[in-house]
């Protein structure tokens, strides 16, 4: 792409940052306590949000519907009717007390570049479709990605017997809400539809901001292993067992912490690793713990890399609680696979920032997202966009309006000049 | 002391073992609820006990009476009525959920040597009294040794509106169980009516167990001092911070547990040192822990040599808080000074044992015990008696009768062979 390309691109997107930061807050303000932003699954707030952004889509040119799980899809015809479509799209669902970028950025950021286009009467050899998900958080029902996986049509039905806190189920809840729980299958798209699914999403991390760009280009949304550990050794006195006749549970869990953090600190493959939960019993100052459970979260950008490092973490673990003689259990609660991105769109991705004069900076997302679910109907890539201090999940999350606009802008461009598989290398 | 004197002790309290077995098992009946034994301060259970235990004084030739603040006090006449005395004694309330030995051992092996005095008509040229502490662990108000905190006078009336969990202030408690709370004071104790304070009881650790050895000369009450420590850092995703960038408050944490039990294995003066409790904030399996908080409890045998640990153990936490960035927050919450055993009355104790043909091991206490008051009138010794696995505060609390006998023995010499301060050296 040349200099002249680059120039009339960003004339053309002069004012898309602001328009974006406006309706990040009309957003915002859907939510079930005012001041605190919360907007959870098949709720009121779900609704007006709902409606908010349909009348977004119509308004940039797009038909626009609710789907059977509560989804928003909105489609812009290319240059002839019913063409394969390029899926843009992010959640608009939020955790309790949240940010306001997370998810509703990706997905404000789409229709803005649509409404752009047809603000032009530009129609391109591509549908483009942009889907809100109604759940990607999971908070209401503990499950997350139900939008994104009834549009790849892997929504587990026996989900639908969930409850939330109040005892609603989520079938319940569907039938409330005007939406049919059998018929979610509907909401189901075939492989044939789409060239891609492409997401802009903010980092949620502090690399870019430490790299100093407003932008990058995902490599893969990281695969994560949940384990839960349990040690444990023999409770007593505080003041009467001689260090050298102990059998302490917490300072066997606090060695493998140590060892944890040192095995991932140095990685040279972004492998990041947690302890974020730890209970000692009985857990009085006066006694010495004779039972530490704690949980341990380890991301790696590729599968093979996470599934070593889980080995290799759980033989240090052993090793520790053998020497300490701690009995040990250790169990696997979660394991998500890695989701790679499509080389040949992360390259078109890498393109448009580079035409946007930065560099087109790689880095992993060790953050769940939609592309998890719609990598079973379409190849996948994602823009992150820097938000200050990596905050997410918080009320202080924030996006600077003119990271908002490269973002933009880097998104159009991808549109603009996108090629499916089939007509690249 | 000969051989042959060894002998004679030894025939004379051949069957005390058995009737100590016996009784702590009757008072062991007497509890809140059956199979879980709890005996509380100011209760129906309290009463029972008591009584049974004035009846057992009663049958073992002493004067005896509760005293203003719930003790059961004995008093076994010298060769002349208002000599001073030898007072022996230990507690008789327990935990929840407790063993039958901590605190009756020493009670009823203490009554038992009186009566076997008593049956030979024995006088000696001194007093003997034997006190039964009515709450030295402190489990109703949470404020411990009030028993033997009203007889060494020292008792905080400050702690008579403290209430217990079901609201009841320790006045109405008190008053409640028909004692003046105004006249706590005249529970009190002169120096000059004591020539010492011993105690019998179980050692609540595994030394002696590790020892092979029954019972053991104690060298002084470990003083301990209590730390809530508090390390703040950042929360952060689990998946989207790499480890460079983390300010994670539970690793910095664990380096610290590590720390901490190193530099008190490593110590040559039987330093302990114990991390029993720890809170991990937010504590969610995805995200980096901002803000720990965990108890230090460091003993030693001597206050100068506590204080200095206490001092490099802080240094050291600090060092790490410094190196990570996390902000430290350290108070201490409770300190209490070490109690040494008096080495005149230690070294009576340590014939006593020689006599009955035992080595005369000397360890420390970690535990808190009556003492810790009683110092602030007399001078005080213990005898510990060997328990299995070191086990206390639980039902699985045991101890052999032949070692509670050895234990009487052993309490019988010294008191028969008692030479007051003034007599020795």
């Amino acid at each position: 792409m040349s200099k002249t390309e680059a120039g009339i691109a960003g004339l053309q997107t002069a004012s898309l940052g602001d328009g974006i930061v406006g309706r990040i807050n009309e957003l915002a303000a859907i939510s079930e306590s005012p001041g605190h932003l919360t907007r959870i699954f098949l709720t009121e707030q779900h609704r007006a949000a709902a409606e908010l952004i349909l009348r977004w889509m119509r308004d940039a040119g797009m038909r626009a519907h609710l789907d059977a799980i509560g989804n928003v899809c909105g489609r812009y015809e290319g240059e002839r009717p019913g063409l394969p479509c390029l899926m843009l799209g992010s959640h608009y669902d939020t955790v309790r007390d949240a940010g306001k970028w997370d998810g509703p950025l990706g997905l404000v950021t789409a229709i803005a570049c649509v409404g752009d286009l047809n603000g032009r009467g530009k129609r391109l050899p591509f549908a483009i479709e942009v889907t809100g998900f109604a759940d990607e958080e999971g908070i209401r029902f503990a499950s997350t990605l139900l939008g994104s996986r009834a549009v790849a049509g892997t929504f587990d039905e026996s989900v639908l017997g969930t409850k939330d806190r109040a005892g609603t189920s989520m079938r319940d809840a569907l039938t409330t809400f005007g939406l049919d729980p059998e018929h979610i299958g509907a909401a189901a798209r075939a492989r044939r539809e789409l060239h891609a699914y492409l997401e802009l999403h903010i980092e949620q991390g502090p690399v870019l901001e430490q790299e100093n760009l407003p932008v990058g280009v995902v490599t893969a949304i990281s695969g994560a292993t949940r384990l839960a550990v349990s040690m444990t050794g023999m409770a007593g006195h505080a003041g009467t067992v001689p260090m050298a006749l102990r059998r302490d549970a917490l300072a066997g869990a606090a060695e493998c912490i140590v060892a944890i953090e040192e095995f991932c600190r140095t990685d040279r493959g972004g492998l990041v690793g947690t302890v974020g939960y730890i209970n000692a019993m009985p857990g009085a100052t006066n006694v010495i713990p004779g039972q530490v459970s704690f949980t341990i979260d380890m991301r790696a950008a590729s599968d093979a890399h996470r599934k070593m490092a889980v080995a290799d973490v759980v033989r240090r673990i052993e090793k520790i609680a053998k020497r300490r003689e701690l009995a040990l259990q250790i169990d696997v609660t979660h394991e998500n696979r890695t989701v790679p991105c499509a080389p040949w769109l992360k390259a078109q991705v890498a393109e448009a920032i580079a035409a946007e004069g930065f560099r087109a900076f790689e880095l992993p997302s060790g953050a769940g997202h939609d592309g998890m679910a719609m990598i079973d109907i379409a190849d996948v890539a994602m823009v992150f966009v820097r938000c200050r201090g990596g905050i997410s999940h918080h009320p202080d999350e924030y996006v600077e309006s003119a990271d908002a606009d490269v973002g933009a802008r880097v998104l159009l461009r991808v549109i603009e000049n996108f090629r499916p598989r089939d007509k690249v290398g």
